[in-house]
């Protein structure tokens, strides 16, 4: 099996436990905020997941979105799990701004003509592991 | 306030209850099967409900999940909570196969020039309300 989540780390490593790891990751120069929950088991969907995995994992998602929110006060979070690259459970957590280079769309459409901001801050990563920290 | 989800039943409703609702959509025509699980609340972000709130509405995402997965089969789930047009909590839940209009780019990309096969089944709509009342 290739897959390159399970061999690679997209970005710089927030947290990570024996279950998952949090990424902000490197190759989205529009967000710089854009992080993922990454599953370590290589599984496919959700409902692949025990009820306390899928729990453990959400909440992780939850306190990414809210150490996102934290530190960037972006005008919405936007949340997915595709996979249909790799299907190796990974959560998208995304903070959007009115003025970034998709929205109102997803970051997945196609860019606005004249693009848009990046929102980041200094030290971004240090910033998002010290509010991740910081929760319950 | 003029909140499209505060107002409309964009679908066919296969479940409801005083927390939420879930739709089967009516306007993917590339996406016969495509559900949105709707907070009845006006909310915008996963992180403005309380810890129980966010567990039951994710509970009823997998539910969906499962029964999509029961009565279509598909190649891999899809699962999303945007929000940027309407910020009032949904996520859609949305089966995808290999050879459908966008696979395997998100359904928000660019549709592949020739389209793709619509996947649907006789009665969706009842199956799948089957397919969510047989679960725990």
């Amino acid at each position: 099996m290739n897959c390159e989540l399970c061999t690679t780390l997209p970005g710089v490593e927030l947290y990570a436990d024996a279950k998952l790891r949090v990424i902000l990751v490197d190759n989205e120069p529009d967000y710089p905020g854009f992080c993922r929950v990454i599953w370590r088991e290589h599984v496919a969907e959700m409902s692949d997941l025990v009820p306390a995995d899928r729990q453990y994992l959400m909440d992780w998602v939850w306190r990414v979105e809210a150490a996102l929110r934290a530190t960037l006060n972006p005008d919405k979070i936007n949340l997915a799990s595709l996979g249909n690259v790799v299907p190796h459970l990974h959560w998208h957590v995304i903070p959007r701004f009115a003025d970034d280079a998709h929205f109102p769309a997803p970051v997945w459409a196609a860019k606005k003509p004249a693009g848009g901001v990046a929102h980041g801050a200094p030290d971004l990563a240090g910033r998002l592991r010290a509010a991740l920290a910081a929760r319950p």
